[in-house]
């Protein structure tokens, strides 16, 4: 804690990794690239888990839970699935003291072993849609890990959906994938581009993937949502079939859709600065934390009683607050910690905060004397609610601000392998994927997505110069 | 649905497991013993799940998550626990298409990769207690399975505290049983007896496991929730240690505690009738179920009226409400799925209701006419709700009449060999593993737990003769 975090700007993937530790959001497991998501950590996923599982009943979904464990010859079924996940594998082959007969599979997602459940229950067209999500882990077996970005387990919650048309299909892709737009632009304050992504860069086994790209602070680019259609390849793969209004067999049409623990680190990313953390306040466990200051006993009597009248009227109006009445640190090194772990307002109260009726705020956004502000005690629960809007509206105007600076619209090929160093590139693109594969051997950006919005008229490809009718971001990723 | 439930009475096992299925709480999962809980099901153990979070944030505890895989020397660290659990254990031996060198184990519990954890966070006593808990999934590889009360992978909580006393933990460890036994009767309306297991049933490396135990309605006991005083033994397995305010090294001393989605098992078998389940009020994810009747157009149109207005005062009031306005089946068909599905009230509208103001209300506890009423529509929301309490009441009221009803004070060995053929039996116990063992045998019956809340004087063993301070309840268990 006394120790400083390494400066972001010089060097974002230490100040990341120490960040995560020290801000007590997550800890490296006694296995190799797992992770304990810490009290703190949790706390911030469990409200991701209830803006989203909030936004997924008011369309219509349910939440089940589905087994861990999957026969391996389920995946199997789905040729570009199996592809896709078999590279990353865990393999249970002994329970209960005995070999197996067949391996299972830890699910890395749930297609198959829901594709096969969905099989046994949809008969009828009134059976549709089914409209089924579920939150849990799910393992794979990467080789580079990094707290939240990419460990072998993870927790997220993966959507599944059957329908008796191709349309409906696609509209709850376009749907969810929106709902998850929603969120992190409205909840987590992160400017997310919606978009569909290329055929290479698509999930195994769906006929088109549509995403939520967002900029971290060093420009890279985190895909932070996925939602698929999955045409009928699930369907057909594990006999999903319904009787339509002319009694005639149809396959479904399906899609899933998942958003994981790796948000956690596009709100470190995107919002974090050299103090720490910087959470968004409908996110953030804690909103505002209380820090007395006084000198002695007396004073000490008087500020605590402020501080808990003040606490109290917080915690009556909904708001999440913390008082840190720790006796054994100073102020400033309460400041520091609180900064450290990203709570968006400080309230502070002293000797003179108590006679004159009012209270110091400071904002974790705007560091100094330039965030502090000093407003009476009276109707304090609504002058800390407007605030901690004005903070969570200015959070996202600020990242908008800094991705929409940093993406750019490179003249030529030259120009784009310069840009894509350090910004995104919007360029026109054939769709070719040699061009794509070129721009990857080139510079290590891949294509992030198109946007969904479209534009206007058509280019030259950037990489081979051919007619183009779509552009495409170009980005380094995590 | 067309097919009737096999009789509850005639055979208890069958109408468990086929109404299980029915009801669409949870189905067979392709894997051997996993079962896929399916969304209503699930909405039951949301319900479950928010009644049992908020009394453990109410009581200090905070959420976490920990890895799924432990390796394998962990469990080897504390004897008894590896003695327990191994025959039980499902073993990863291969990730990322490679063997593994320490082959990892699915977690059966966490005490040992939390004390792993524990051992690296806690340094000092400033840092203690420590209060976490974890929502998740275990898995034990059982090789008689039945959907809830015993499966492969099963969702519970497991909370795990460390403390710096004896003292502490002994407390902690008996206010979560009594935070379980508060969630039980008074949510679940199950009315469970806590109690100590004796040294033979104790959890594998606790110093004393305590216990909620419910009887269910073919009067065999189900161990419903343990909180375990673990006393040093994990903290010298896992080295967690603590300088305590004389700068001395201590270990900590650890609590756990789980109650599991076996708790849906209860649920069913304590409230459920030949008719299907009787879900109590305060945990039924649909509270109030409307069923519109009419015979044509124009009274459908009067009628769906009426019933969306009454639907929404109820949704209003907070009231889980669903309005069955499917066409394609009669009211007596919804009535009947209803009432499978233990929908606690329903609520019929006709014609002749919506002339009067009034609607028909029928208790799911009480069948037939003497659960039926009829209640003006002015005012329905503050009935309905005094109705739902009233239900939950008679529930519990029910339940604990017939579990008093069936425990027996026999006289001696002979009767006590009788009686647990068909109830519990509370008797003198001198406490020796051996008598305990000797019931088992010749009966079934084990000793589920004694009281906490003690008996006065003593007696003589109902199975050696001995004196005996303590009495016990014996009986044969899920």
């Amino acid at each position: 804690m006394a120790e400083k975090l390494p400066s972001r700007s010089e060097n974002f993937a230490d100040w990341y990794n120490q960040l995560v530790l020290k801000a007590e959001l997550a800890d490296y497991a006694p296995v190799r690239g797992c992770m304990v998501v810490r009290p703190y950590g949790w706390a911030l996923w469990e409200n991701i888990q209830a803006a989203l599982d909030r936004r997924f009943k008011e369309t219509g979904h349910v939440n089940a839970a589905f087994p861990l464990f999957i026969p391996m010859h389920f995946l199997e079924k789905e040729k570009e699935h199996v592809e896709g996940f078999s590279p990353e594998l865990a393999v249970v082959t002994h329970g209960g003291g005995e070999k197996l007969e067949e391996p299972l599979v830890v699910r890395p997602t749930s297609e198959t072993i829901i594709g096969y459940m969905y099989a046994k229950w949809i008969k009828s067209y009134r059976d549709l849609p089914v409209l089924i999500n579920q939150w849990g882990n799910v393992v794979r077996w990467e080789l580079r890990t990094k707290l939240f970005l990419r460990t072998l387990e993870f927790y997220w919650q993966e959507g599944h959906t059957a329908h008796a048309t191709e349309e409906e299909a696609r509209e709850e892709t376009l749907r969810m994938l929106g709902v998850y737009a929603d969120f992190a632009i409205n909840e987590a304050a992160v400017p997310v581009i919606q978009g569909v992504k290329s055929e290479s860069e698509k999930f195994a086994g769906a006929v088109q993937s549509t995403t939520i790209e967002a900029m971290m602070g060093d420009k890279r680019a985190l895909q932070a949502g996925t939602s698929h259609f999955l045409g009928q390849n699930f369907a057909k793969a594990f006999d999903i079939q319904y009787l339509d209004r002319n009694n005639t067999l149809q396959y479904v049409w399906t899609t899933s859709w998942g958003l994981s623990t790796r948000f956690i680190g596009a709100i470190i990313m995107v919002h974090g600065d050299d103090q720490g953390l910087v959470l968004p306040p409908r996110l953030a466990p804690i909103q505002v934390v209380i820090v007395p200051i006084y000198r002695n006993e007396s004073q000490k009597s008087e500020v605590m009683e402020a501080v808990r009248r003040v606490g109290g009227e917080l915690t009556e109006a909904g708001i999440r607050v913390k008082v840190d009445d720790r006796d054994e640190v100073t102020p400033g090194f309460k400041f520091n910690d609180w900064e450290m772990r990203g709570v968006p307002l400080r309230i502070e109260i002293g000797p003179k905060d108590v006679e004159k009726g009012s209270v110091a705020l400071a904002r974790r956004d705007i560091p100094g004397r330039e965030g502090k502000s000093f407003v009476p005690q009276a109707g304090i629960a609504q002058t800390v609610a407007e605030m901690l809007t004005t903070i969570q509206d200015a959070l996202l105007a600020r990242a908008t601000a800094f991705r929409d600076a940093n993406i750019h619209d490179p003249k030529d090929y030259a120009e784009l392998q310069e840009v894509v160093k350090d910004g995104w590139a919007f360029s026109w693109w054939c769709g070719d994927a040699e061009c794509e594969a070129k721009v990857k051997a080139d510079t290590k950006a891949t294509t992030r997505c198109i946007p969904l919005e479209g534009v206007e008229g058509e280019g030259k490809c950037i990489v081979c110069g051919k007619k183009a009718t779509q552009k495409v971001y170009f980005a380094r990723a995590y």
